[in-house]
């Protein structure tokens, strides 16, 4: 899979992501990962939503994984949360 | 599946919710049900990867599942993504 068929979400607007999603898969692409890390991951799910429900009604959600990822930080390393969300056709 | 075995996910500190977690799989639950929504989602994604590197060594994330929720608020109807974490043995 290239990277441009991933998206990742940080802390702007939901739909400027969607539309980044939305644009991946008018552009041809047969799937688009979503990707998120901490409080972003509850934007990333909105997105996947939004997605889906109002703009790709043929996309479904094919698989989402979540892990933790280690990040230095001031504070030394820390753990955070990360989301991966798989959408397809 | 009984209602003792969904912990559902809000406001408080993670470890309140991963505490609920471990109870239930030590009580002897076969599966644990995480549900949250909104902002609540990114916290449950921490108490399932807490859960499961720290207490839970023989735990797996069977399944995620995304959707959408319409709540009825102050402003008339909106739509809230929320989350369910399926963690089993």
């Amino acid at each position: 899979m290239e990277n441009d068929d991933i998206v990742y979400v940080g802390n702007k607007p939901v739909m400027n992501y969607v539309l980044a999603v939305v644009t991946q898969f008018n552009n041809g692409a047969d799937s688009v990962i979503i990707k998120s890390r901490g409080r972003a991951i509850s934007r990333a799910v909105d997105v996947a939503e939004v997605a889906r429900n109002r703009f790709l009604k043929d996309i479904e959600v094919k698989d989402i994984v979540i892990s933790t990822e280690k990040i230095a930080s001031e504070r030394g390393e820390i753990n955070v949360s990360s989301m991966e969300i798989f959408l397809g056709k």
